[in-house]
């Protein structure tokens, strides 16, 4: 039997946001590995293996992929939203740029998923409908140096912005710092979403001037989406309508 | 009967792509309004009109859309990718913007799908798999200048960089000069993805030093990403894999 890795997204929670292709390679896999959250989602059945691990386990979760798939194991490695955006595609790849040569022979595939910030978008309307940008605001890779310098950059080329674990209890001055940048960066109130469990019975979006933000509006769970200086809130007897024009 | 209007993503070209709520919403319409070719891949049944509209009537489509919903029809309009990202759904909160008060009463929806920036990061490996941009590069609606500082701030921040929409016809100079702000910034021959109809039966995937690029190599059928500093690839016996790690 030849082995193969599939790496494939499952999208921010919804079940009817995970794509066919993803569905039929989880249909196939004889093995599942992911952060344990992400695997729960993976319903049992004979035949198929299901390795939950913890989080920050990224590399060596990689490289168990790896090794199953070199013995031949049809294996998928699951992630949240889309595994290029922040996700399992690129721990992968760093395990086969420094593992064994016969894992570059191994069929590895990756499925994209939606992702989160994504959703989050258009739950709340099209706040990304022109130029953005994504940023992870975890420094447990990368000096927060780097960080603020990116956000700074990001408000003078007028992107709207989109953050990634903005918040976690083992950092939690980051995002304080990030909103503090950015009002001295950007200077107004534009308005900034707050999306926490997006597409999940639990969902929440909250629409705060930048003026008027905390950093307790966030946790691991929420993605924030800074507009740019164009974006702005249409009121309706539904709800605001988040968006940017596409001018902008 | 309650109108509606669902701004749906049909994904790159793949239909193993579509999502499921996607699906379910095209299956429950009564009128499907879009840009010609992505109408097409939606199947003809009793009970619904297709109305295929040429491009850059964004702006009509949208309100035709709109109308269509405050006389009771259960409209989708779709896009390609995912209609947040350079597509229908800030056109139609732009026409909501400007349009009669009955319109802000209507039930809105926008479905996420598969954007074609993921889709070929996914199709070349995970060059978009830490902070990145996202701009496109029609001045349509936008001077050439905003690109050009964007495209220069984005290079100082080192962020990985997708462009929709990098080159037509009618605009052949820009992506030359795109590309010349680009080699002058980077200063280094970081990989360059050039994914033509991604996801189609006739993909092409081209990876090229920055150094060596040329306008030529995109057209409006092709999404190119511009790797950060740190983005390189793996060569393996089935071709090239492109990454960015996840500490960059």
């Amino acid at each position: 039997m030849s082995g193969s890795v599939v790496i494939a997204g499952l999208g921010p929670g919804n079940e009817a946001m995970v794509t066919p292709e993803v569905r039929q390679a989880l249909d196939a896999a004889t093995d599942v590995v992911g952060y344990i959250p992400y695997v729960a989602r993976v319903a049992e059945r004979p035949g198929l293996t299901l390795h939950p691990s913890d989080n920050r386990v990224e590399l060596d979760r990689s490289r168990h992929a790896l090794e199953m798939a070199a013995a031949g194991r049809r294996v998928v490695v699951v992630s949240s939203g889309d595994p290029g955006v922040f996700a399992m595609a690129s721990a992968v790849f760093e395990a086969v740029e420094s593992g064994p040569a016969a894992w570059r022979a191994l069929e590895i595939r990756v499925l994209p998923g939606i992702t989160a910030m994504l959703a989050a978008a258009a739950a709340a309307g099209a706040p990304l409908g022109h130029d953005f940008c994504a940023i992870n605001l975890s420094d447990n890779l990368k000096p927060w140096a780097l960080i603020e310098k990116r956000l700074r950059l990001a408000a003078e080329a007028d992107f709207a912005m989109a953050f990634y674990n903005p918040r976690s209890a083992s950092r939690p001055e980051g995002f304080g710092r990030a909103l503090a940048v950015l009002r001295a960066a950007c200077g107004d109130a534009r308005p900034v979403l707050f999306a926490r469990n997006v597409t999940r019975p639990d969902q929440s979006l909250r629409i705060v001037p930048l003026t008027e933000t905390t950093p307790e509006m966030a946790d691991m769970r929420t993605v924030v989406i800074v507009g740019n200086a164009a974006t702005r809130v249409i009121e309706t007897p539904r709800g605001p309508i988040l968006f940017t024009p596409r001018s902008a």
